[in-house]
């Protein structure tokens, strides 16, 4: 392998993983070029961005927001152009929630290395997504730090694994009973105690719903049954997922946690490259690594998740459009903490769903659970706060 | 890869490993036939299994010592003839001490698979049998559960290791002070907390000898630096040993100490076999794993193996002869546990190495070191008892 330069574009990249791939590319800058960015709201921050990586191409969502100025040329293209262009080797999806599904359907029919850090596309569409990519030859390269131990952990492993064990920090509640749980304050929930991430993912983190969705993408991406995949608890946050073999040995990925690490070697892959900024493990300072059954009653959305990928269908796809709007719902302090899991459940009940979806049906079933989610929190509705 | 049968010589079939390797195999028909045991003393044990397992090939030490009554045909042969034998696929190396070198040395010029359990051929020859396999295409397999751990984590990674660590138990006298160590017993000395092995290996393992040992092995097999190869005291032994990659990537396999996996998965390598026979780690069971940086001034054996072979030439032999005969002498009460430190520590300063040593060299050297304990252990010696 030679030090080839990889050219990326990044869709997503104001958001917090978008912010630390342009870290990584800043490192290895004889390795990465930045060619295309795309970003939504955030347009001062992307302008900053298209100031310093030049990027050829730039997708901007807000019509009616204009760019500051910017002192650089670029064309204005669409996400799907820009996942096309030919001058792109590998797409970052970086985009958060429902708006990464479009991306990564251009992405992954583009037939190119995708590195996937929207774990929503997979959750909602991963029939679709796999099934595209199978047929354009796209590689889906995890961006999450689970998937990427686990795919580490599998790389020359010719025979299918037997078992995927997904680590969870357990989140800032970890312990707490369900009485504890009601009182949480939105600034609780968002103090991860060991990853710094969005602000989405925070709080599905602290709820498990963030294992729930990473189970339903361990499924799709190392085409595994659910009911191989295990959650631990792992409060330290240094394993980062185990996979076990039909032997028993198991392979473990750890490292401090670091979203810049899975995020480089996704884009790095097969090499592992070297990076000042990343912290090496002080096995001077580790003295304890613990594990802990995780609380699947007073945290049910792993449950919650778990059953919709079993029924499968539009099941997934309302689970995570039923979440978004209830943790946008949490962090507005309109419903408690535990509603989130009960709103989600309620949601699920009430879905009648259809198998094999299309992606317009899919797309339609997020938006019924969405409406939905409206529903039972307006008006006289228990729900109501 | 189709279910074909590997057909197996076990040089050293009645020791610990030898009998373990039987273990495997006798879970495992229908991928494992034994076509070639070898072993010394013991042989009513010997008779026993050629019974049971009805190989082709025999070879037995003891000559004046006849096998007990046999039913089963097979011929007798010598160590080279059954590694070198067409109908043997895998050789085997169960002998412990130096009388595994010339049957390593046979067997790695066959040009054949090595499933290597003895380190001291490696540690005394490494450059020899390093450069003979690569002569004859032999495969060396390691068996040492550090080792095939360091092996299953590098599975599949095209670049070299940034750092191997290898991970210890710490032995029955993990935490002793020195003055403890000088009174410890036989008995305590053999009882090892985690791991089930012969007497050698244990009592090695306890003063940490093993560890030196296997960082001069770790150092020809994966072609590293010993400055690129720690220890880290792991008193649980679940981890096995970890690999850290060039961006600070680590990775780590695990299991509960067993040797029957190890050896298996050099019989089975690329593949991982289900073993009725292999306890699964229940990670309900496993609360903690805890990790302290070893003590090389109270166990000082690992820093006189890594002067060894920084040293190089007949150093390396020196050491692993004059730690066999210390141990032996210990185990027969003539001398206390921190002797054994002490008078590989003294052979060492009195030795002149020879560099780049022929086999011939090699044995001289063992030979001078054995006598050397001796006399030191003589007479009017102060480590006379």
């Amino acid at each position: 392998m030679g030090d080839t330069v990889k050219r990326l574009a990044i869709l997503g990249s104001t958001g917090s993983i978008g912010q630390q791939t342009l870290e990584v590319v800043r490192a290895l800058p004889h390795r990465f070029q930045i060619v295309g960015l795309a970003a939504g709201q955030n347009t001062d921050l992307l302008a900053r961005q298209i100031n310093e990586f030049k990027p050829d191409f730039v997708y901007h969502q807000e019509k009616e927001n204009p760019l500051p100025e910017v002192n650089a040329d670029y064309e204005l293209l669409s996400l799907e152009e820009i996942a096309f262009h030919p001058h792109v080797d590998t797409v970052v999806i970086a985009t958060s929630g429902k708006a990464g599904l479009g991306a990564t359907l251009a992405a992954v029919k583009s037939g190119k290395n995708i590195a996937l850090a929207n774990k929503e596309s997979l959750v909602m569409a991963g029939e679709i997504i796999i099934g595209e990519a199978k047929l354009s030859g796209a590689r889906i390269l995890p961006v999450d730090s689970e998937h990427s131990a686990i795919w580490q952990c599998l790389k020359g492993e010719e025979q299918p694994p037997a078992r995927l064990i997904l680590t969870a920090s357990g989140g800032p509640f970890h312990g707490y009973t369900p009485a504890q749980l009601e009182k949480v304050t939105v600034e609780q929930a968002l103090k991860h105690p060991s990853w710094q991430m969005g602000k989405k993912v925070t709080i599905d983190s602290a709820t498990l719903m963030n294992k729930g969705l990473e189970i339903i993408e361990a499924h799709w991406l190392f085409d595994m049954s659910v009911d191989d995949i295990s959650v631990l608890i792992h409060p330290q946050s240094i394993i980062h997922s185990m996979v076990e073999f039909a032997d028993g040995s198991v392979k473990a990925q750890l490292s401090y946690p670091d979203m810049r690490l899975p995020i480089q070697y996704a884009l790095s892959y097969p090499e592992h490259l070297p990076n000042p900024q990343f912290r090496k493990l002080d096995w001077s300072d580790i003295k304890n690594l613990t594990f802990e059954q995780p609380d699947f009653d007073t945290f049910p959305c792993p449950k919650l998740a778990i059953e919709a990928i079993k029924k499968g269908g539009t099941y997934p796809a309302v689970l995570c459009a039923a979440d978004e709007v209830a943790v946008e719902l949490f962090l507005s302090r309109r419903i408690d903490f535990t509603d989130i899991a009960g709103l989600v459940e309620q949601v699920l009940t009430e879905h009648k769903a259809t198998t094999h979806p299309t992606l317009d049906e899919i797309l339609e079933a997020d938006t019924w659970a969405r409406d939905k989610v409206g529903q039972l929190t307006d008006g006289d509705s228990p729900w109501k706060y």
